[in-house]
């Protein structure tokens, strides 16, 4: 099966239009008139993103959250989605359109179109379009940290990884932890308020760690983290403990869904944020523990195939 | 399996923004300041919109003119498109980067983003998202066609029709009826050209038949088709003659990406169209061959599962 990095790399060719940023970041950002628009489209596959048993009603709410965090990353106000949906087993699918139902009435978000596809019996495969209005300009990349800018992610980092953990063992599937896998709350009006303030800014989807990386690389500056400062919730620690080895856990998992910036030190932050690093000449990410540097870990996140 | 029409039925409860169109357009139209954005989501599915032995190609090709002839509808300038993308075996999926290369350049059209997932061995879904301005305002719908106005319809009917038989059989790859087939040319400047002036437009995607019964019906009159005009190339009336049952065929299958679209007899069209028929009081399509009324067939055209 071809990568996906290759795969990319083979749209690059085509996405030559600056709206495309190369598609090194999160969305797409097109000037239209005196506005910009933000444009992101999601994908998620059953077996790849979700376990044949999760309620439908949670797929529906990650494919909206995944989206629409996105958007935050840009401090985009949504617009509305568009859902492309492979139809499937009745109830399944009744169940999926409550829980979509729920997910865009909870964040606000209209549905304005989409598609159908027959299905022949396949795996399903789901996309989601959304579409936000920038809230300022200009509307911010993983590019453009600067050399002493502070690095600071919002909430809190493994949650979602515990729950995940949770569910496949068979317990808690309602708690805290369950929770932040199955329904994660995209950090919209944080996004909005941090925009026009910081140098860079992503969504963490795939893993702090990865993710850091990239917008390392994408600001063409070095990161450095200290995993002493990672942010972990009461019940990740009670469930994990908070030992170095459980927050590279939790800095290298994947559907936090938390906002990660580069923002001179100089700034106020308008929001409730962990500071856990700063931007560095020089290239990639270098770890911490404290004082003690630490070596480069195997994995830093979730690489998609 | 749901029926799409149970489907939608679920998904209209949660399109409550007027930028919806109650899905009963081709496209979303979003209003941001003083510019109108038009949005839609085709998506296509392998062994449903393509043969497993098609061109991959030309399944690119077609995805992108699919889309592109929902804007055409609208009269909306392209911006650029997002591609949903299930990954697998390599040839096709480098083939497929290659036509679609070779169609967004052929239209003009900038990708912008997208997403990919892996493929657990299933048939492929592919997603595609066309954004683009509208050129005039208001923007035209199915609705607001006004009795006495002309139904017309642009270009030749039944190309493609004949273009799929004909590859199905093994014959014509080359030709022009399987290059309508396989490299539909969406109305993108008609649709421009036409926008200002219709009161109603849609494109014929599932036949010429369906898709007027849906603009008779979204417009709240009846329509009255001719089946005497429609307009056939000279390669379709070659392969089948150009009698009533020739004719009725040709208006009753899809993949046409024609414009359909209702105006006033005093106004000066200018586009190459045919005119089939007209706008009456009342509801639904009536069929005429010359003078003679028609009984309704069984089957106005590609009704999706």
């Amino acid at each position: 099966m071809t990568s996906e990095s290759t795969f990319i790399g083979l749209m690059r060719a085509m996405a030559t239009d600056p709206a495309a940023r190369d598609l090194l970041d999160d969305c797409a950002v097109i000037s239209l008139g005196s506005e910009n628009l933000i444009l992101t489209h999601d994908m998620m596959a059953e077996d790849v993103h979700w376990l044949p048993s999760a309620d439908p009603a949670d797929v529906a709410w990650k494919l909206v959250a995944s989206n629409l965090s996105d958007l935050a990353a840009k401090g985009a106000r949504p617009l509305g989605v568009l859902l492309g949906f492979m139809l499937g087993e009745d109830s399944w699918d009744r169940a999926f359109a409550v829980g979509l139902h729920k997910a865009l009435s909870h964040f606000g978000v209209a549905l304005l179109g989409g598609d159908t596809v027959a299905n022949r019996g396949d795996k399903r495969a789901l996309g989601l379009t959304a579409i936000g209005a920038a809230t300022c300009a200009p509307v911010p990349s993983r590019g453009g940290a600067m050399p002493g800018d502070l690095v600071y992610v919002t909430g809190t980092l493994g949650d979602a990884l515990a729950g995940f953990e949770l569910i496949e063992a068979g317990f808690d599937e309602v708690g805290p932890l369950a929770t932040a896998y199955n329904r994660p709350e995209p950090r919209l009006a944080e996004g909005q308020l941090l925009a026009p303030l910081v140098h860079a800014m992503m969504d963490v989807s795939d893993g702090l760690l990865l993710d850091a990386e990239r917008l390392a690389n994408a600001s063409k500056m070095g990161i450095a983290i200290d995993l002493s400062k990672i942010p972990l919730s009461p019940a990740y620690i009670n469930y994990r403990g908070d030992a170095l080895e459980s927050r590279l856990q939790a800095a290298s998992w994947g559907d936090d869904y938390q906002l990660l910036f580069a923002i001179s030190p100089e700034i106020q932050i308008p929001v409730a944020a962990q500071a856990i690093g700063c931007v560095t000449q020089g290239a990639g990410l270098i770890l911490f523990d404290g004082d003690k540097a630490l070596p480069r870990p195997a994995t830093l996140g979730y690489q998609h195939q």
